[in-house]
Parts: structure tokens; C-alpha cells; sequence
């Protein structure tokens, strides 16, 4: 993805290595663990989705500024989570990105999935 | 966070723009409300979260192959929908995870919050 | 709620029952904790929300036979995750509901509230 | 269930009945979409969780007693929408779960799945 630049620093490296420290610094290792990160990361989607559950769908594309702020930091917290999750399990997060996208390019082709939200099994 | 690099390409844009273009190409957008990929981020959260709900901490640490591949396909995915969501809604991901890192190293003073799993607003 | 027949079985208690049997019988009290039933609750809400996700709100009210079908056992499995979690925390479900819905009378005044999906706090 | 007691009342009825009538009393039948309820039942889903997701296991069975009482009533919040939910979607939610039983007391037999957290398709 970034073949003229394998030094460029990477927003996700960067975040990765930034989390490890906060977490050394607070001696929080004991607390991240892969289980409870799965927990944390599910706590923060919970809290993406408590913002948009009342909104019509044209509502949820308009948010007035103070909740699209607020929805931008709850996004970070999952983000954060996620990449501390990933972290700790050894994954790699943007080759595991890649390798997902390359499997749903298989599972929806484009002319079969056309203007359609059916799972990959449906598309006869 | 790349000082030296502004125009390096990044992950997150990267992937970014490769959503944008599988999307287009399916004719999806019109599925992907903010609401929708809400829920969408919801419910690969709660995929993670099924891999881990019977192991025991030592057990979430020590994955086996298979699990951990399967894992990873799953974070891939919370990974997509976060950043598909963070772009129709024109949220800047890193950004918002810098801001947010930021907010909580004032929240979580190092010395306070040592060894200590605490909400912020219990850290006395 | 029942105060002529204080004996009459109920079906939260009969569930909670069934369940404590069917753990007994396969020894799962072990797994039981209620960290890991509250992941296992979040879990199938998750699995709830992904039969969703895509529909529009009219196209969610009218779910195809075989769809409803599927959430009607997706909610089951809320439920039964829900009485196990409260068991094993020993939290009288049906007191605990009584409780919430009178708090949401006070939160939510009838003349207030009226056709708002604010939170409460926002209620002038 | 309750073969001699057609008529008793039950949690579960009475709590859809009294769900009904405080939606009407504040005209939200309009936000009580199938699809926002289940986005609301996996947001309190989430708060459950949120009280977990850094406690041990010994410490999620040994709770505070203000941290249960909060707990009892996130569970409450779930069981609300829940039947909120399924109350929309005409779903008989105690039929639902004496259904899931049986399918569960077929797909773990008590021999097999004794003493085994594995899902189902696991048990040999």
C-alpha cells in the first residue's frame, strides 16, 4: 500500500505505539487483556450506536456540530480500543483490513451486488 | 504526527478511499447511512465479542491459530465500518483518536491512575 | 403486579429455574460468571442488530416470515442470557423493571415528553 | 407453562401492556421502530457491559452493592426494550424462549456438553 515509503509512519503504528506507552506509564498491562479489550471495544460501539438509535437516517447524516463532535470521540474510543486489541493479540490491523477487503470483493462482485444489501449467500 | 511526511499515504486514508470506491461501484451508498453503519459497527463488535465470552483471561491471551485468524477478520471488519462511518459522516479518524489520546492523558494523570482501573471521575 | 396471586409461576421465574437446571446438568456453572454472561448478552444483541441493519424503518416492521422467525430466537437468546446474568447476580428481574419504569414516569413526564425522543436531561 | 392459571398475570405480558401504554401516553410509537429498538437494546447492552469489562471474574461475582443496584437496573433497561421489541414485532417472547430451549437442550446434550464451553457444532 505504501510501496515507495516503508519508513512513512502510519497513523495506526503510531497510535499502536502511543497506546503501548500509556498503557506501560499506567501500569495497565494487567487490565488489557484480549478479553476485557473485546469488552471495552464492544462498550464504546454501544456508545456509537446510543447517539443514532432515535434518528431517522436523514437526521443521522445531519448532525448539529455538537453531536457529530461528541459521535467523532466516541469513533476515537473505538478506534483506540481496537488497535490496543490488536495489539495485544499480535495482529495486524492493516494487512488484516487488506486481507478482508480482498475476501469481499470476491464475495460481492460488483455486478451481482449491485444496489443490494444481501449477505454474500444470497447473491445467487 | 508525520511532520516530515506530509504527503505519505496512511492506512486509514488508504482505506478510506478504497471503501469509498467499493461502495460506489455497488451502487451502496445508499445503504450506508450513518445509522446503518452504526449498527453495522455494532454488530461486528459483538462478533469479537463471541470469540472471547467462555475463555478465561489466560485463555483470551493464548489463542490458537485458527481463533486468532478468524479474530483478526473480525477486527478487519470493525476496522472498515469504523472508517466507512467516520468518512459519510467527514470525521477525520486520526485526528479524533489524537484529540481523544489527549483528553485522556489529562483524564488519567500517570501517578493517579497507576495499577488502577478506575473511571476517571473516581481517580481522587 | 400480581397481588391476588402471589403464588401464581411466572415466566421469568420458570426461566430462571429451567436455566439453573440446565447448567446444573452440563456443569456450566463454571463458565457462569457474570462477566462472561454479560459478554454473552452483548453478543446476541449484536446478533439481534445485524438483522437490521440495512432495512429501512418500514422495511423492519415488515419482516418476511422466515426473518421474524430468526429474530424471534435471536430475542430469546437475549432473554435467556438476561435471566441467567440476573440470577447469578441474584437481581429480581421483574423488581428491577418495576423500578426503571418508575424512574422513566419521572424522567419522562407524560405532557413533556410528549412526541420527544430526547434524553431526559434535555427536557426543559 | 402455567397449565392451571390461564388467566394469571405474568411479568412479562404485564410489562409489555404498561410498555404500551407509556409509549402511547407520549405519541413515541413513531421512534418505536423495530430497528430503533433494536439499536436501543444493544446500546443498554453495552452499558451492562461497560460495568464488567475491567473486573476478573471472582470480581464481577462479588459486586458492590451500588454497582449491582446498577447494574440491576442496565439489566432492567434490557429487558424493557427487549419486550418493547419483540412486542412491535408481534413475537410471543416467552414462546420464543421455551422454543430456544428445546433447540438448546437437542444441540447440547448433557453428556456431550458436559463440563465443555464449545459451541454446539464443536460437540462431537
Amino acid at each position: 500500500m505504501k510501496p515507495d515509503m516503508p519508513d512513512a509512519p502510519d497513523t495506526l503504528q503510531a497510535l499502536r505505539d502511543a497506546l503501548r506507552v500509556f498503557a506501560a506509564e499506567r501500569a495497565w498491562e494487567q487490565f488489557h487483556t484480549p478479553k476485557n479489550l473485546a469488552m471495552a471495544l464492544s462498550g464504546e460501539a454501544g456508545e456509537v450506536i446510543e447517539h443514532f438509535q432515535w434518528l431517522t437516517a436523514e437526521q443521522s447524516a445531519a448532525l448539529d456540530a455538537g453531536t457529530r463532535d461528541a459521535v467523532a470521540l466516541e469513533l476515537a474510543d473505538v478506534l483506540l480500543y481496537l488497535v490496543r486489541l490488536a495489539d495485544v493479540l499480535d495482529i495486524d490491523l492493516a494487512q488484516a483490513a487488506q486481507r478482508k477487503m480482498a475476501i469481499n470483493a470476491l464475495r460481492y462482485p460488483a455486478d451481482k451486488a449491485h444496489g443490494r444489501a444481501d449477505k454474500y449467500d444470497r447473491l445467487g
